[in-house]
């Protein structure tokens, strides 16, 4: 029989086991965190009906689409009726118009599976990749409450993912439109070319935004354009910044709502004990064009800024219009965990290897006390430590390279003597430390020194 | 704009938040128990390409095959590169056989993903389910030890699911090879055909197959057929089967061997602690025709034997044959996790819903009072308590309603005079019992009425 080559099919992050240890690790602790703030779990499965999916139509979106057909369908050459999600956010979308009369609003969801993009293979770009994201949807309204709330769930998260310091960047687009109006850049399609110079800011510098700004598609005067960095460019903490708004002159609407917004929302985030060096207000940021309504979110490493924003999200005005006449307003944020989770490896900010799941393993000194060894496993497992078993009688030195190779901290021995005498032999690799214990207290000796 | 109904694709299994919860509890109580006894996380992409996967061309899985497709590909006509696994055995043969020399044999792995099949959608019929595995993969050998670990981990994990009562069925399949052959049935194909009417014994009885034997494709003699239902179908405890076995008279090396290796298994388990009422040996069960090679497991329900196995296996000679010239055997077993709880709701074993991830609401009694209830929040979530506010000033009787309607067991109170002396009131849904306490204290006293 001819051999098929075995291998993982392009742009997808395979992980070998203890790898795989580390980044389960990361998503249990955005889980966790999520779960702390009291969001509920909701899956959903990896294709949508392509109707539903693919409202957009003819879009970017559409040419990164992976179409799933059953056998029958394709010999059928029938149009394919199901596709891969490509964000969690239409199949949110699609859950809540669908159970809207099941769920009670405001609706907390999170959710963190996988999604799939047919992108051409190139380095840090997936074809399939975990998103975690969270949401609040309300029914009509959704206090502004809970664009405060965010922060502080990106502040727990990453604080508990342990990466150093981050800072998160806030914004407003009804702040930003209204102040593109007060400068006089009035109409949409201008005012999406002068975000789309801002937001190279952070990159080039001002003098080229300011150079693209009037050379460019926004055509702005100079001393508009030199207005405009004046206003969204200057730094300053976040109640400065307010408190230069504050004073400018200008009654219109937009920028009125916005700041007041903006400024509950700083307010809101200090009362949920993000600390001061954890935000910034950043009037540049956009996040798309067309979505975002109100409150903008991005996150930077403070160690690696030009990782880009690790954590993302806003506030928009309406979840479902596709798929129902409800109004349902929400703010979220989402983490790339997959793309997150290979950058702060390269960037040396994780290990990229977890400790084997096994805390201990039992050796086979003596063939003979095999069943004393299985006993011994299963007394471990039952006070909660994860326990396995060499499977033979090898040389002990060959069992220990087991252990030491696999990531298991704790060896388990056992030989006629210490059975003689109600004893075992615990090994701990870290500490080089070793001691013999009465086989009754095994257990809790083992807790200590693996903790 | 016309709106687009929003509908689940069929044949999938999604969930309202709290059931999620529910399922979700389900997952975490088989991952502990598989950590439990030390088996190593793998996740491996949703497809593989298609020659990787389809390399039994022209079975029955391929009819149930959902091939992938990027627009580009569909656009061209081309024939599909990549397909859902339909199961997580080929990509676990693909994954050892791709990293076998970055793997540490004998090598544990634990996986919970969903799985996908074409399959006509009907009651108790999936097209994506979560399987939950477990293997371990030896190379070149792997000890019988661990054929005697899985009824240990089935048993530690069943129990911990508390589902009530349940009985692991354990047979040989060189046992039962070499039985056939001792009574005369000795070619394959005449095999298999006393294996499917065997496999029907639990369902229409002894007279039933006992006919089927004669009449049916075996063609077996009415006392050949009347020996072999005597010696497979004839009940008693594991230790009386054995030894019944055991005198049988009659040299047939695979019969030896297996009935040798029954007997170690039975011995093994015993060691792990398997409780006597949890297993037996059925010499009837064979799972399938080709692909297991010795021990096999099926696994019933006490309440609901009706059900079928919940949970199956067994052991394998080779792994990955398609894939690599190494050889990989293996012993394993898989949950459908998704009909699994499906079944278990419908029987009445466990709860359709969980709890709402929140355990705390901080409620709104004083809207001044806005920026204390996110600070108590804070407090209680670094407490490691899941805490939401409610959103709004609403009347109390409306956010307690929501409380009690989300599934929230703890709702904090604290209004202007709380705050004066300092204190804060917590009230408990299910023991109706309602305790001011000192602030400071909130979070232990939460957590004791919590336990």
């Amino acid at each position: 029989m001819s051999l098929i080559t075995p291998k993982t099919p392009p742009g997808v992050m395979e992980l070998l086991p203890r790898q795989q240890v580390a980044f389960q690790g990361m998503l249990d602790t955005i889980r966790r965190g999520y779960e702390r703030f009291g969001f509920l779990p909701v899956e959903t499965p990896v294709f949508e009906t392509t109707d539903v999916l693919l409202t957009k139509s003819g879009g970017e979106t559409e040419k990164q689409v992976y179409f799933v057909q059953s056998t029958g369908a394709l010999q059928q050459a029938r149009k394919p009726e199901l596709a891969l999600r490509f964000d969690l956010t239409v199949p949110l979308a699609r859950y809540v118009a669908e159970h809207e009369r099941d769920l009670v609003f405001p609706f907390r969801r999170y959710q963190i599976q996988r999604v799939y993009r047919g992108e051409r293979a190139q380095k840090g770009r997936y074809r399939e990749f975990y998103q975690c994201d969270i949401d609040v949807i309300g029914k009509d309204s959704l206090p502004l409450y809970f664009d405060a709330e965010m922060p502080a769930v990106i502040h727990h998260v990453f604080t508990e993912l342990r990466v150093g310091g981050f800072t998160i960047h806030l914004n407003n687009r009804k702040l930003l439109h209204g102040l593109l109006a007060l400068v006089g850049v009035a109409e949409a399609e201008r005012q999406g070319a002068v975000l789309r110079e801002l937001d190279k800011l952070d990159k080039v510098g001002r003098d080229a935004v300011a150079a693209g700004l009037i050379e460019g598609e926004a055509k702005l005067g100079a001393a508009t354009a030199a207005r405009l960095l004046d206003l969204l460019g200057s730094g300053g903490t976040p109640d400065e910044v307010l408190t230069r708004l504050a004073a400018l002159d200008g009654d219109q609407p937009l920028f009125r709502q916005g700041l007041a917004e903006l400024t509950a929302v700083v307010e809101g985030l200090r009362a949920f004990g993000v600390p001061e060096e954890r935000f910034r207000l950043n009037l540049t940021i956009a996040r798309g064009l067309d979505y975002y309504t109100g409150t903008v979110y991005e996150t930077f490493l403070d160690a690696c800024p030009g990782l880009g924003s690790v954590c993302s999200g806003g506030r928009y005005d309406n979840l479902a219009s596709h798929y129902t006449k409800s109004k349902l307003p929400g703010v979220g944020i989402s983490i790339g965990a997959t793309r997150l989770f290979s950058q702060l490896i390269d960037a040396g900010l994780i290990a990229a290897e977890g400790a084997s799941t096994s805390q201990i393993l039992v050796t086979q000194m003596d063939p003979a006390l095999i069943t004393d060894y299985f006993a011994i496993a299963t007394k471990m497992r039952a006070a909660g430590l994860n326990t396995e078993v060499y499977p033979d009688a090898s040389k002990l030195a060959k069992q220990m390279k087991y252990a030491d190779r696999a990531g298991i901290p704790l060896v388990l021995l056992m030989g006629g003597d210490e059975k003689a005498r109600g004893t075992v032999t615990l090994k701990h690799f870290a500490s080089a430390s070793q001691r013999e214990v009465a086989l009754a207290d095994a257990a809790d000796a083992a807790r200590n020194m693996l903790s």
